[in-house]
């Protein structure tokens, strides 16, 4: 029988605190009839968001396509969505039951080239694009190609999501550390950045490219184009390839800033030697199709024989859903003013944006005014990445522990506080820990995704909760 | 800039032949207007494979649940999908758009454990359950879990699917090839198990499991309950854990077989220490959902905390689609006498099912009858590995080359061979080689999937094209 000890030992060190304990426990109490309000993933449509009408109105004309041969369908279906799924059958006649080219079907992918060329207004090449399950497997798929020895590492954010960690840690790869600067709203710094590959390099270390995600997760900050801008310039002046994690670029929320993709920056610079991996998913934005498991990866500066490569890795899975490509070519082309759908959609487009960034509001001034916890209002994504502050406990010296003693003794502390938090109130969160934090920082991740009258409670129990738990730790004292 | 020298040397290496450079010049052929009847892949819908209208008709609705409330479904729908559909809404309020927990939707793995159960009598437990994007992302998280060493290795059957070469060359494992009897109907053969293992060991390679391909691809084989008995108590008997991939487990076409599970036969043995691993999919049988990537992976004789390890690997990806979940579920639970839908669900299933019992006797038949072929009609499956002979060019003796240089001459040969066959005719098929083969062996795989009509005519034509192949090397003599 396979034992533990048989496991490969990379998967048994892999981490990935979105899914973990806290999570499993939060179930539990929910099964014994207890109310939680699940703040620990960005999966909208579990905390009630609804999906666009138009995308679910195609897809079921496109799963049963003799519907668009019934006479009902007229009543049931706008004539736009009718034409285009009539359209979709045309450009795709094996329909949503066979296999695809392995790097996506050519129209979807010719429609994202479109998507982007309008967005950036830079010419964009179907040929480098797949269509992937989600961002994660195009991500995943990047550290597949780009590992070939055991000293190559990646330069990842801290905070990160933990896809990252987990993928290059079950790779065999090394990660390296960049902390995001959060006293300058999580920006990028170049000093770090410098720090970081030097420390990485003094180690034996080989980086080969260097992870962004912006909007950022779980940090909410949409970064500046000179950020971005410094950001192409580094990994040019050490040779990285960028991986740009632009999965929440719908989701910018603070006045005055915008979504600046990669791109677009690299094409501005002229940037014609960087390696460029971009990464979009049908799971966030105003859309929330999770579920479906759709997305894209645009890939730049890449010569023929190196895409070869990427094509032959995705046809070993032979290739991705056919739904989830469905859904990212409606992300891309959705109905235009005219269209008989386009009032819904604009107006259901509205209400989802407008309400994220009600409750982003919420979150942040509410969070921020109790004392002991900083956070400001997420720019952008679906997070914020809440610093909050305990005492030590009596005869406790983290400044006297070695720097691995210390990890442990924060992660340690911000899961006890997590899970506590959970008990006592309901609330579902992830430990800063999860997501890499500076030494002598405490957080915790939390989504502003349910409905609004959820995060006004989560604000106002977040605060009891937290004087007494400080209390609590002074009296032992 | 990402160069060819900086990727990872395992993918380079590796090869996967369904999609090779075949296929690519098929496409172009077809794109100059040519006529291709293809051969080289199991993907029915696009060969003109209905997909189950009951299937489509219930993710029409959970796509759309809003035509649940109108009063022009009970005009399109049969009464007793649109109740199903109420209940898996009601089962699954999250809808199709929400990521699920990581293993998949609780009670669609129970619905697998309740079909497992119903098929082979014995018990099945939904907590070993996972629904996984197709077989082969199970097939690979497996592959993922159990290698930890360099010298690991994997048995799988020569000749065998190439995922599991592809997989073991991409994750730095041993391939540990046992050939298949194909005098014995390509059952497998103990001695040459234990020829294989006792050569690997010697080569300092660990076997950790052994793959198993029921009924067989490429050789459309259905193993006996003896054989699978054998297997069973050799993997006991050298530690191995079992890979059972049974995606093909409807498709059996010859009168007097059956398809037999390893989990039902290793329960009829009561063996509890070998961990068994079996896989199925919606891809294949008589749903050809190939693109809505769904299937399951059951797990026996597995501790708790090994597989609290495989929940975390498939949690780092999040979850299968949703889609694919609901395909499978409703794989494992179809419609039921006196259902509305059941009439036209058993119609078109035995339609399916007879078409292809019928296609692989033309195909057998017809090809066996050719002068230099070799091929039985197909057991089950969806292939034929046929086997051809061509002579030798004047003044090579295959017999003097080393096992290296013979390998990449006979691979040169039948790619050589498959290539022109496509030129001459449009027939697709992929090479012997790109599937393992004994040496002084040639064969191509070739599904019967196309209509009826092209398996004639490329059975007229591949008649003619061997004959004059033959020909024109010996006159080259």
């Amino acid at each position: 029988m396979v034992k533990l000890s048989d496991v490969n030992s990379k998967l048994l060190k892999a981490r990935y605190a979105v899914r973990g304990k806290i999570v499993a426990r939060a179930q539990e109490l929910e099964g014994q009839g207890r109310k939680v309000i699940y703040c620990n993933i960005g999966n909208p449509q579990a905390l009630k968001q609804k999906p666009l009408t138009f995308i679910r109105q195609v897809l079921s004309l496109l799963e049963y396509p003799e519907l668009l041969n019934s006479p009902e369908a007229a009543k049931l279906y706008p004539a736009d969505l009718i034409a285009r799924a009539k359209m979709i059958m045309g450009l795709n006649p094996n329909g949503t039951g066979a296999y695809t080219q392995s790097a996506g079907i050519p129209f979807i992918r010719q429609a994202v080239a479109d998507f982007i060329q309008k967005r950036d207004g830079i010419p964009a090449d179907h040929n480098r694009i797949l269509l992937t399950d989600g961002a994660s497997k195009g991500v995943q798929a990047v550290f597949t190609m780009l590992t070939n020895k055991e000293n190559d590492g990646y330069m990842i954010p801290i905070p990160q999501y933990p896809l990252y960690s987990a993928t290059i840690e079950l790779y065999g790869a090394k990660q390296v550390n960049y902390f995001l600067d959060e006293a300058n709203n999580w920006q990028l710094n170049e000093h770090e950045l410098v720090r970081s590959i030097e420390e990485a390099r003094k180690n034996g270390i080989n980086p080969v490219a260097i992870a962004v995600i912006n909007p950022g997760n779980p940090t909410g900050a949409v970064l500046s184009k000179e950020n971005i801008r410094m950001v192409i310039r580094f990994a040019k002046a050490n040779n990285l390839a960028i991986m740009a994690d632009e999965v929440y670029q719908e989701n910018v929320y603070a006045a005055g800033l915008k979504f600046h993709s990669f791109a677009q920056v690299m094409h501005e610079l002229g940037e014609k030697e960087v390696t460029l991996f971009s990464f979009h998913s049908v799971s966030k934005g105003f859309l929330g199709e999770c579920g479906h498991r759709g997305g894209y990866m645009e890939i730049r500066n890449m010569p023929d024989d190196v895409y070869g490569e990427m094509i032959k890795l995705q046809s070993i899975g032979l290739c991705s859903n056919v739904d989830g490509q469905l859904v990212t070519y409606l992300m891309v082309a959705p109905p235009q003013p005219g269209d008989a759908s386009y009032e819904l959609y604009a107006s259901e487009r509205g209400a989802i944006l407008g309400d994220l960034k009600e409750k982003a509001e919420i979150l942040g001034r509410g969070i921020s005014a109790i004392e002991g916890m900083h956070a400001q209002v997420p720019q952008g994504a679906m997070y914020a990445f809440v610093r909050f502050d305990l005492p030590h406990a009596k005869g406790i010296d983290p400044e006297a522990m070695t720097s691995d003693e210390r990890l442990k003794y924060e992660a340690a502390r911000d899961s006890k506080y997590c899970l506590r938090l959970l008990e006592d109130t309901g609330i579902c969160v992830v430990p800063g820990s999860g997501f890499g934090q500076q030494p002598g920082t405490l957080h915790f991740r939390t989504t502003f995704l349910p409905p609004k009258d959820d995060i006004k409670t989560l604000v106002e129990k977040m605060k009891k909760f937290h004087t007494a738990y400080v209390e609590k730790i002074k009296s032992a004292c």
